[in-house]
């Protein structure tokens, strides 16, 4: 099947670039000597997290319950459930996922959840392996370093159907500073009370096997991190619009790794000053503050023009898009756009090799 | 089973609420001697469809093929598709739908179109009821009024497996004009040239039986118009942020219609300055400039804070969330809000009644 087959809007992965970053990752946690445990909430899809973990990684970490539920269902092993789980429904659904994937992990940063977790996990009969989620200044999860993070360790150690494993510390807010040495400042600073606190740990006693953290954008930042063991990096296996003008070690955009997914349209309607594409804001990410990019189709200029519409401006008036013609065009923001689709179609150039489902789709609960 | 014990986040529906905007959408269009055909984009969702269709809609309106498909294989009918269809697998699946469900309309708006629609139709044996897409200001698409839309509108009624029904206009610049006066005269002044044509089509001899157009912020302002039979308001079911700030004929705010759609979230970190909910970019629509808004829950203001997070400040210290604690949201709009969840939970009270498939969500194929 080819590209021009393809029912559109549709998500599009370059099997080649794909697998060159999957490759370009592997390396460079081999040669800082660090571990792999890469975001699939950027995909949810088990056929990618197969490739991320065939290719080195620990396992996969997940930003909710449900989505690790699915990738355990589909084989995956090593995962770490990054956000708090407190309600009681959710807290059994752990128990259970624990059953069947028992190297699961979760973060806690609250006291009352540690508790909870507790007693749950000593009714089911599971042990929960268990990481202390440290606040480094995103403000969004996490216990206060230090003391308070301290605290914390101990009541989870003390807890027999709890498993203390280490601590994770994710500093969003430095996943998009732009200038890779600015970067480097603003995550360093805000990295080192999970350093700090991870001294604090060993000298009490406490694991701290697992320090996990790190974005894309800081994935050769904090494998500088001597605590560090591993990294939670997600985007850079398929990459996108807002981490690549972000600027890596090397210049202004971060090109370390590929662009490797697209969305594929279809020219619907032509008109003098312009053309609609069939792909609105059910078709990309629209949290970010500026549109999709056309690959390699000089002349138009994406915006969004409703649910199902997408309008080119013609600034190339030679150029102007025919009735019918597919555009490819890159996404702002990847995570988001996975989220849309049910299915992502596998490309060696323009043929279709592969069809993998987003089996985590939706699955934010 | 009661709203607390729904995984989080999920989307709920105020069964009461729904109902009665039904009811008064159904009473305006008698009153007004109009008919209804709803856009189903809004939902997506076939049982929300089979109940406007018992409360009088003549079908619903669809925005992609897709969408279609699968409210044709619910057994919905009266299908108008608003969106363009050109490639040559999407004009085959459309006959094949057309043979499945022998009342379903297309939108056209070019002559190329037209002859690939008439030459596959009559090779697969089906008649396409077809209305001309007239361009009224909005910029997406559509032909334009007056001459090359009745040029076109000859090209339809020549072809011997078309049969044109008559016409489209939506002029979805008008849907959110602040303040209803001046929406009355941006859309009247944009409708005209869709009357205009109208009088040429009646006055050539073609067909004018279905005149559709329509937004939510128009139903009451489009019903004025003498030559406009149907429509297509969708958002009327639910409403949401967006629409409710635009204004109604009657105040500030478009309270015809009852806010019936939220988003429920579970607290699940609080710290001394903030509360997290497990809401994030992948809970709500994320296109318009303003956040979600907590439903009867004052002292916290919601901010997006990546995919699966949304901040609370709380701007009440004795109103702080507690960990753990439910809290609802109107989302900024609706349409890509149903599109982001698998299901609907339909709530009377807090009381689950039902569970609705959103069985078109991602159908933008």
């Amino acid at each position: 099947m080819h590209r021009d087959e393809i029912p559109t809007p549709a998500l599009l992965l370059d099997r080649d670039r794909f697998e060159r970053n999957l490759a370009r990752m592997a390396a460079h946690v081999r040669n800082t000597g660090k571990a792999l445990r890469p975001h699939a909430k950027t995909h949810r899809c088990p056929e990618i997290a197969h490739r991320q973990v065939a290719a080195g990684a620990l396992g996969v970490a997940c930003a909710k319950l449900g989505e690790a539920e699915v990738m355990a269902r589909a084989g995956v092993r090593g995962l770490l459930i990054t956000t708090e789980v407190v309600a009681p429904g959710g807290i059994r659904r752990l128990t259970r996922l624990t059953g069947e994937a028992a190297d699961t992990m979760i973060v806690v940063d609250h006291p009352d959840n540690v508790r909870a977790l507790a007693s749950a996990a000593a009714e089911d009969g599971v042990t929960l392996n268990v990481l202390v989620d440290i606040h480094v200044g995103a403000r969004r999860t996490g216990v206060e370093p230090g003391e308070p993070a301290l605290a914390l360790g101990r009541l989870v150690a003390e807890q027999r159907a709890l498993r203390l494993r280490g601590l994770q510390g994710y500093a969003g807010q430095c996943a998009h500073v732009m200038g890779w040495a600015a970067r480097r400042d603003a995550s360093h600073k805000a990295m080192a009370p999970l350093m700090e606190t991870r001294e604090r740990f060993a000298g009490a006693g406490l694991p701290v096997e697992i320090v996990a953290g790190a974005s894309t954008g800081t994935y050769d930042i904090d494998s500088e991190l001597a605590g560090l063991t591993e990294l939670q990096s997600g985007s850079y296996c398929v990459m996108d619009l807002d981490y690549r003008r972000v600027g890596g070690r090397a210049g202004a955009a971060l090109t370390d790794f590929e662009m490797a997914l697209t969305v594929v349209s279809t020219v619907v309607s032509v008109a003098a000053d312009r053309a609609m594409v069939d792909a609105g804001l059910k078709a990309f990410s629209t949290d970010k503050p500026f549109p999709p990019e056309a690959v390699e189709r000089p002349g138009v200029e994406y915006g969004f023009a409703g649910d199902e519409h997408g309008r080119l401006t013609i600034v190339d008036a030679a150029r102007a898009p025919r009735l019918g013609e597919r555009i490819e065009f890159f996404p702002p923001h990847c995570d988001p756009t996975f989220n849309l689709y049910d299915r992502v179609w596998v490309m060696r150039g323009t043929a279709v090799e592969a069809v993998w489902e987003i089996a985590a789709r939706g699955r934010s609960d």
